[in-house]
């Protein structure tokens, strides 16, 4: 625990799920519906401070939750990153892109390149209780 | 192998270290002297493409790819991500990201900040022969 850490004081977004070592939240307001981070509860800063059972519990929980989103939103693309320079404890962003929404093939992180297309972002919407009822009874067991 | 793929005619950068399954290679140009790829050798898209010895291996490179570059460079703060939404062939870039550099905190795919720092720049570089030294003895043999 961190003073000042907000991923300590706070869960950081909608909660999915949560698990002893690990908690999967949705990221509201991102403007990408499907945008999802596993943080790891413990004030860590790096991937590399973990020891290597807890890299792969992380490892395959992240794993599991592309897969469900995969099967449920088949996007056009995974991406995963932990960057963490504003907030330095671990945390991985899981974000489902789809051709044609207001940045792709850009980084969610770079300059729009297109108007969001509202019918898209709705229809991505309208899956994600399903995929979240999914990742809730699939990955609070998996290890 | 994919028609097409560049990741699969060529090795992508500047080859530091190849394994059977994987090879870590340096992005030249990219305005980050520490900006390293590993890229998964066969043509999958995805993380979860992998099956989970594979993922073990190719988590373990990269903690000990970040674990050598925190070592070598101290840099501010470690960078991952898989995105290949241009090229969708598995590549994980690592990027060791400082306070000062052009876009931080900003990720690197954003808009820069600041001016980069010549000195700053030349300082990691002239450690970077060292770090891939480490990364060839260590790397290796890792599993």
């Amino acid at each position: 625990m961190a003073a000042a850490c907000p991923l300590c004081a706070a869960d950081g977004g909608r909660l999915v799920l949560r698990t002893p070592r690990w908690r999967l939240i949705h990221a509201e307001g991102a403007g990408f519906p499907a945008f999802y981070r596993l943080v790891w509860n413990a004030h860590v800063a790096e991937f590399s401070d973990l020891d290597r059972g807890e890299r792969a519990e992380l490892t395959e929980a992240l794993a599991l939750a592309e897969q469900l989103i995969r099967e449920h939103l088949a996007p056009t693309k995974m991406n995963v990153a932990s960057l963490g320079n504003m907030v330095p404890h671990l945390h991985w962003h899981l974000i489902a892109r789809f051709e044609g929404d207001s940045h792709f093939p850009a980084p969610v992180w770079a300059t729009a390149v297109r108007e969001p297309d509202a019918a898209q972002l709705e229809g991505v919407r309208a899956r994600l209780p399903a995929l979240e009822s999914a990742m809730r009874e699939r990955m609070a067991s998996a290890r």
